[in-house]
């Protein structure tokens, strides 16, 4: 289902050639031509749309693309592994994940970079710009200011709004655990996973595993183990109250010593005799870009799986796998949110999907195997009708 | 130029059609279909571009779109003639725009509506939206706001900031005017041009042709001829004391009597009677759409040139002979603003293709000559730089 790849290393001349003149264009949908085809297309035909949609704004649905529009919104305070480098730096991320958007999920995106890191500024902003898009994908936008905009946002928005930094990681990963759990015939409520790093992606991950009825979290941030810690701020003071069932305190040898399921967050590097100390068939999610918080090759010495987030290493844990069908499903529903078990659902879309083929270096799919986002995106759908929150 | 037209009635079932899931698409500039594109486009080979930008500001004109955007910007207040419609409905026209901004100037537009009508909010919005884009087309919005508006963002953006309802009017009508003088052998100086309606398009028109050096303007709006009176807004009020220099008080009869140019941009219609008092090789233009002021078969009874807004007619007076040439030369030459030199240059590079095959009945060229916007672009382009604005 790909075509054939060349694996030689990716050099720099290549990378700022694909970036050369941005990476999105606008085309028409039917081209203007003849004298008729502006009557039809500007004036004076579309004053009767435009006439329609003011006396039943429904129509507005119909006959503009507003309703299919992805906004892919960033202030530039928390891009990749750069920090806060900035709207205009994080321009081509969210380029890269419009291109994404249409090439997976097949829906028009447009990036929208601001020059404001204020939470109610950046709210303020797309309530004003509310009618001209359909859903929100959130990103790259510094923890934990993060939490309380994607908040906001769903409450001042009736349409899907998606921190994808939040939860398109967190449906992946858990949909990478039940791929290894089917593998190696293990309950999801028998583990205990170490989450390392409470940032965006930690917090959803954590969430999303209670939800689908972890064991037991422990939940790290760089001081260690949060549970019990005072002087949180009010997102991992709500974590630390309803993680480590197991009561610990310290830090990441401490959390680590018979842990069924690491999962590394936090870019910071681990030492491999801590991976030792887990429980028999461990399982490693080192997902930090560009750098693994341990090497694929040095983590399987201790791990009966591995995975991470590179695609040049088995199991790649890609936000890819999720995004694109899960703003499909949620505007093809005409949801006006995206609920827990629209997530939920994903996830086991995914894992479907991996079934076909699992094995220990195949618990989730291929980033570009063109089947998972159609999966994705009907799951949702339905997800979205059962919860009521479909149009 | 032109494929051969449909000369039957445009019907209602047509343009609904023709307007079905919107007009705009978002497409990819490279296609994504190996790991190693992904590598590029996205993670990790993005962040090299990302770090590069957040280094050298200047980058991002060469590895974004931004640069090269134009966001067409509505209130929806004034939208053709439907008056205030709201954001919503006024999309359709805006994605109209896009498409002809691609069509004919080759430029990637977005449409961008406003749920709000608080020009200090508008300029808020695209102020925290800067880095997203590279120019400002402004677009049915309400008069005299939309003065203030332009000038408002004009001084708070460092880019192209257009607002096509009074300078893409202006800018064809001159360039219509001299296309109908040279036919006639005719000097703007030695002219008194009526202009019917003090909107937008009214006011734009008045000082370009101020600009231009025509002999006399008198200018009306619903109440009679501005100068002299009292209570006028303040653009009314300085075009009341640069305008009238026959000094003449009333209505339409009394600006009618002996003028060499009608511009009808109101709306109103006008008695065929008072066309029969103008000079002899009288100029009427009744851009009113879809009806104009006074039908064209009847305005030529009295006038040796007429023109219209419509595609029906011969003389088809209409913005995108200029938008799209204006807006890409400007972003050609990184022009930080549009100055009242690229706005002459446009027109006389209007003027230039239409000489090759001038007449009574072809005073400005078909809006779909593709030769218009490129000559447009390269005027443009040029008198920025001549004026010190390119980049």
């Amino acid at each position: 289902m790909e075509r054939e790849d060349d694996h030689s290393p990716v050099s720099d001349d290549e990378i700022f050639a694909g970036h050369e003149g941005g990476k999105l264009a606008v085309a028409a949908t039917r081209p203007i031509s003849r004298p008729r085809d502006l009557s039809v297309a500007y004036t004076p035909g579309v004053a009767k749309v435009s006439r329609a949609i003011a006396e039943d704004a429904a129509l507005a649905q119909r006959y503009t693309w507003a309703d299919r529009l992805v906004v892919v919104v960033s202030d530039g305070t928390a891009v990749l592994g750069l920090g806060d480098i900035g709207a205009s730096a994080s321009l081509p991320v969210m380029e890269g994940k419009s291109v994404l958007f249409k090439t997976f999920g097949g829906l028009d995106s447009i990036p929208l970079v601001l020059d404001t890191t204020d939470v109610d500024e950046i709210v303020e902003t797309l309530v004003r710009l509310r009618p001209s898009f359909g859903a929100v994908n959130l990103e790259d936008i510094s923890a934990p200011r993060c939490f309380e905009l994607e908040d906001k946002l769903k409450a001042a928005l009736d349409c899907p709004v998606m921190h994808d930094d939040q939860h398109g990681t967190a449906i992946v990963t858990l949909a990478a655990l039940r791929g290894a759990n089917l593998v190696l015939g293990k309950d999801i409520a028998d583990q205990r996973v170490v989450i390392s790093g409470a940032g965006a992606a930690g917090v959803a991950c954590a969430r999303i595993l209670q939800e689908a009825g972890i064991g037991d979290v422990t939940l790290l941030d760089s001081k260690g183990i949060v549970s019990g810690r005072a002087g949180l701020n009010p997102v991992k003071e709500q974590l630390a109250g309803t993680t480590n069932k197991a009561g610990l305190t310290g830090g990441l040898a401490d959390a680590l010593r018979g842990a069924d399921v690491f999962l590394g967050l936090s870019g910071a590097t681990i030492d491999e005799s801590l991976l030792g100390t887990m429980a028999d068939d461990a399982i490693v999610f080192a997902l930090s870009n560009p750098d693994p918080e341990v090497h694929p090759a040095v983590a399987a010495r201790y791990a009966a799986i591995v995975a991470t987030g590179r695609s040049d290493f088995p199991n790649q844990i890609n936000n890819v796998l999720a995004f694109p069908g899960v703003f499909r499903g949620a505007l093809d529903a005409g949801a006006r949110a995206i609920t827990e078990n629209m997530k939920l659902a994903a996830a086991d879309a995914i894992v479907a999907v991996a079934q076909d083929d699992l094995g220990p270096d195949r618990i989730v799919p291929s980033p570009l195997d063109p089947r998972v986002a159609p999966e994705v995106a009907a799951a949702v759908a339905k997800a979205a009708v059962e919860d009521g929150v479909a149009g």
